[in-house]
């Protein structure tokens, strides 16, 4: 969001987005809260939702981003993993470099705006 | 789309998106087919919702980036301005940074898929 211009990175990966600015942010509310309903409920997302993201990420890679213990109902707890968090830390790193990049071009076609 | 990641440039600008990759695609179809409306077509979007892109942009920015001929229905034509050029030529350049910038990262990222 820096220089006003909106940069979004997602990673297609079999006719879905394996990983994406929802997810990623996804992945930091389960860090932050240590559960997935509580994530969701954090984000204003339905549950499901929060699990068919996460389900989507643990299936496009090659091992789980997020693990989730066996409880009650809604699960006890779920965590990041370490693989995860290298993902997530990835992610953002790519998405400060296209702000970097691009800062400078943006500022000067920001200028032209009204 | 270089490298396996999709990256989307929006541009905010008083709660709607001045311009993106629609109206940036639309402008290139305007300049190919030299009317909104086989513009439209060409892209399988309605007339009606061409239009309102159009003018998002023209009022967005400091100047107009798509004339129109008077005519009839549906117009005589339409036509980017040399600003509307520099405008779509400067986005796609920021577009082509952020691939550049983020190429070697994304291309990392997406090995850890499966």
């Amino acid at each position: 969001m820096s220089s006003g211009i909106d940069i979004k990175l997602r990673i297609p990966y079999r006719g879905v987005y394996a990983l994406g600015p929802g997810k990623a942010d996804l992945l930091e509310a389960i860090i932050t809260t240590g559960s997935i309903s509580a994530a969701a409920k954090s984000m204003g997302m339905s549950y499901k939702r929060a699990w068919d993201l996460v389900n989507t990420m643990n299936t496009s890679f090659k091992q789980s981003l997020v693990t989730t213990a066996t409880g009650g109902s809604h699960g006890g707890g779920a965590a990041v993993t370490d693989f995860g968090k290298k993902v997530l830390t990835h992610y953002r790193h790519i998405q400060q470099l296209a702000n970097e990049a691009t800062h400078q071009e943006a500022e000067a076609l920001c200028d032209l705006l009204r």
